[in-house]
């Protein structure tokens, strides 16, 4: 078991690395792994495909979801080669993954330029007290979205 | 401006009723504006793209990015028809986005069937707390990536 971990976590290590060596993306790689099999493999894609969201663990998922035609991975594990940041954190929770393997630490990543902590720190606070401005601006219909998804016979929960 | 905000946040309140009627996909939608003007639209399609990431803030962040062919949406705001889970806050800091204007709150979306407060929760506890298990795996080139990002002069920053 723990030879199996070595040989994904530097997979994910190794996809990292090229990233940054072939196109100058971030240094980060993922795999999802289910049943002992790889499922699902992402790399930092966010300045080569000019999305924010494509983080390394973010694009596994998607892979992953995408090859297994699902979009919950229960049961599935993820192997990353640095501590997740909060948005692949909850983006992992969504996904129903159940453990984490990692490899480099947050703050491996702080030293390179990548510090998520101010991040960890953000979400922690109440919405007020955030850098990010938040305002709710009150409509009428604002429950809508809800009464038609609680009506809905078509809807697919998730 | 108070006008505009309406228009803006029934616009999404309207893609979030109609994601729901047309797709029975999850009943939430989002704009991103900059200078006034929409550049990115997005609905929850988590379960109609088997793609768990595919929250309404994240969708509507990556057709801005694609629309202005950019990685980071400075300047920008977003509407989103109910208040943003952790992952889409965590990517809407990604984007660099200034301000969120809500409709919803979490506490509706919790009534409805979609309540995060267990991943804000989670998230805010130390990683050997939480409910998925985060395990360190212990290799000699952990941080190869990070020094190969430090060397590289082809690297992107983002």
């Amino acid at each position: 078991m723990q030879q199996q971990h070595y040989a994904f976590i530097k997979e994910a290590i190794d996809m990292a690395s090229l990233n940054v060596a072939n196109s100058g993306g971030g240094p980060f790689g993922a795999l999802v792994v289910k049943d002992g099999k790889v499922v699902g493999r992402g790399v930092n894609r966010v300045t080569t495909t000019n999305d924010p969201t494509a983080h390394a663990e973010v694009t596994a998922i998607r892979d992953a979801c995408k090859n297994l035609s699902t979009y919950q991975l229960k049961n599935a594990v993820i192997y990353t080669s640095c501590e997740p940041c909060p948005m692949c954190l909850s983006a992992i929770y969504w996904a129903r993954i159940k453990t984490i393997y990692y490899a480099a630490e947050s703050k491996d990543a702080a030293e390179a330029g990548f510090d998520d902590s101010f991040f960890y720190q953000q979400i922690l606070l109440p919405a007020n007290k955030r850098t990010i401005i938040s305002e709710r601006i009150a409509v009428d219909n604002y429950n809508k979205p809800f009464s038609t998804w609680l009506e809905s016979e078509i809807k697919k929960e998730y």
